[in-house]
């Protein structure tokens, strides 16, 4: 199954091609081994897989059996790479390699949990790519200035207790009274962080301040297909998007669907396909990567002989910038008065959540596009639609993202598919992103 | 309540205004008693009232007990008027009145169980104007050349067993082996049908063949607001609509909301609201009275972070004519077709239930016609949207409907409404047309 002969030919794959590069450090080029991180990927497969093949895909959810097990094996194979972890408060795994311990610590990792029925490389990339670059380094006796911490944060999918980034947003100073005690799958969140053998009682512990790491780099599929349909291997995330979620209540008329004529009805269902079709065309007519999407939506009597009385609705909108989303909220609000007005119903928005945007760091953003220059690889700047742990991270460490093609933009799927080629190549972009930016104090 | 006063200014009620206009036929002129219809309607709403007011509406679903006391009350009012009741094996209630035994009955009749929270009109105005034909006949002493015979369908809104015009279907002959052993509520159809005194052992005994009855009418709230609208105060129907359901499912591609980019996906709902809206487009650009309704929605996976990936939903279309229902049908597949393309979605057309439509015969059309005239009652042919026994009874007699206007078109629900006014009327209305009917040996 590892084949290492499979890479035999990649030039990223420890290879005298690799080494032959020009590097602006003295020491030996240090590379990621493109088997190995196939290997433990595909071992890492074995927990929680959904059937006898890869293919299968994995339910890992945070705190389940599965997600103790693949827990278990990648501290024993931190451990075997002779590196030793630490487990916090919260759950996360660290393990620190190398520099001037006086220097704050250059830090990335990713997340093992999944949703049900996921696939094999969602988070467990970025974290299997962290370890191959603490043994890379280790491999290539690279002196760092600063120390290199790979982590392996505990809960990242809002799957567990309904919260996403869950361990990364402790260590961001997220922590209300109250947190521990939340119940979800007849279990105590304070129970289940100690079942990953965290320390709930003192859960503050796991708090980090601003200064405690030099940067954080997080290396993750993109979940879209931007990367994939352009044909470009590395993604430069500027950000991750905010969101801005309105509820949105239609009130039309239920009445008798023989009786009523065309001409007389208000009808909820209309005004909603009417809404649903704007907020396509206000997301996709304006310049940039803003979505909307009506992703929930439920009708009033739902009886086929009835005129629909009442539909509830969700409209999302997501982009780095919340200028835009304050204007596309302006212009949808805007549009559901005409719609009402002309299917005489009532249409009325609630802001029903919303969160700020993640800005990448330039600093960070250069740095993975000097590395991937240096690995003679294309890149593209792209926001990231989808959460993940480095927005928690960005509030207390200069933050930036590495996003490798999702084959067709599938995700949160079996079918989800980073070839394996990609796969080292993120990995090496990582490792190199991560010795640009130890050359600098601050970025 | 009763208030008999209330209409002492109508020239319909017993006055000798209404005696003094033409008649074809020799005897006094007969007419019906508003301020009783009025007191009988406000009295049959006490069984199954939904709260302390006639304006709560009732809820009096077949074979409930507010649906045996208003039958008992009915039976007894019947009785009270010196006319047999008679309640055949599927608990139909029939009296008859005069005329020559050896000629087919006038029939007249509909029914008295409601949906759930349904309001005071629906179905009782026919049953309680009816009773109104037979008192108006005996008190005129008008000999008929035919029998006139009153009828209460036993059963007609779908809500129990899931059957519409159930009572009226089997004595149109359309009687399953196992009908009877269906079970709603934990009771068997048998045994429904026992408690209001049928004879389930013996159902075929209710089935009647073609010329039993001379004509069929039934008086009947619009329920629809045509004639509300129009002030006009008898509607004449031509027929009843035949409906036309699809099934239609709609599938797309699941994905992440933030992740994928608006031109990338594949959004079963996008696809739905456009569907909905050509529905609504075929319907109404069209010539006639055809309506197209989208009452029934549901979506996978309904999250407000998730691209709909599928989509279930009920297309329904209305109309007297089947070649219509067949056009629209051919029409809104074309649409299917080109919006699947467009969007990336594969939409498929199921056609779930069809049933024909039940043309009012066109003497029973004029006899209602000339029975108008003759009240100076300005009239509007239209269809019936809705269901009614006269399209079970179409089958074996032939049929008319009058329509009386419901207030702004409201029906099953306690905001059904058509003003005591309208009641006389219709109930005068079927009074004349009866007697024109009985002037004729077919129609």
């Amino acid at each position: 199954m590892a084949g290492a002969t499979a890479f035999a030919g990649l030039p990223l794959h420890g290879s005298a091609a690799g080494a032959g590069r020009a590097l602006r450090f003295a020491q030996a080029a240090p590379a990621i081994d493109a088997a190995r991180l196939r290997n433990r990927l595909e071992r890492l497969s074995y927990h929680g897989r959904n059937g006898g093949t890869f293919a299968d895909g994995v339910t890992r959810v945070a705190y389940s059996v599965p997600d103790l097990t693949a827990r278990a094996w990648i501290i024993d194979e931190i451990k075997q790479a002779e590196i030793v972890p630490r487990i916090d408060a919260a759950g996360n795994i660290f393990a620190r390699v190398g520099g001037d311990p006086k220097r704050p610590a250059i830090l990335f990792g990713s997340h093992i949990d999944s949703v049900p029925n996921a696939g094999n490389f969602d988070g467990d990339l970025g974290v299997m790519a962290s370890l191959e670059v603490l043994q890379a380094v280790q491999a290539g006796k690279i002196q760092t200035r600063h120390p290199l911490e790979m982590v392996l944060w505990a809960h990242e999918e809002s799957t567990a207790f309904g919260i996403g980034t869950a361990a990364s947003r402790i260590v961001a100073g997220d922590l209300q009274a109250g947190d521990m005690d939340k119940v979800w799958n007849g279990m105590r969140r304070r129970d289940a962080i100690r079942r990953i053998a965290g320390t709930p009682d003192q859960i503050e512990t796991a708090v980090r301040g601003k200064g405690t790491w030099h940067s954080y780099v997080e290396l993750h599929i993109e979940q879209g297909g931007t990367l994939d349909k352009a044909k470009v291997p590395i993604g430069i995330v500027e950000g991750i998007v905010a969101i801005h979620r309105y509820d949105v209540v239609i009130d039309g008329f239920a009445n008798h669907a023989g009786t009523t004529p065309m001409n007389e009805r208000q009808d909820a269902m209309v005004a909603a396909s009417q809404l649903t079709l704007a907020v396509r065309d206000l997301a996709s007519r304006r310049q940039g990567r803003q979505v909307g999407t009506v992703g929930r939506f439920e009708i009033e009597p739902n009886s086929p002989n009835v005129i629909p009385g009442k539909v509830m609705m969700s409209v999302e909108f997501r982009d780095l910038s919340e200028q835009v989303l304050r204007e596309l909220g302006d212009q949808i609000k805007a549009r559901g008065a005409a719609i009402a007005k002309d299917t005489r119903t009532a249409i009325d928005f609630t802001l029903a959540s919303t969160n700020v945007p993640a800005i990448a760091t330039s600093g960070v953003q250069d740095a993975i596009g000097r590395a991937a220059e240096k690995a003679a690889l294309k890149t593209m700047r792209l926001p990231s639609g989808a959460g993940h742990d480095a927005q928690q991270i960005a509030k207390i460490a200069p933050m930036g993202m590495i996003f490798v093609p999702s084959v067709a933009g599938i995700s949160h799927s079996p079918k989800e598919l980073t070839t394996w080629e990609d796969c080292a190549r993120g990995a090496d972009v990582l490792l190199k992103t991560v010795l640009e930016l130890d050359q600098r104090d601050s970025v």
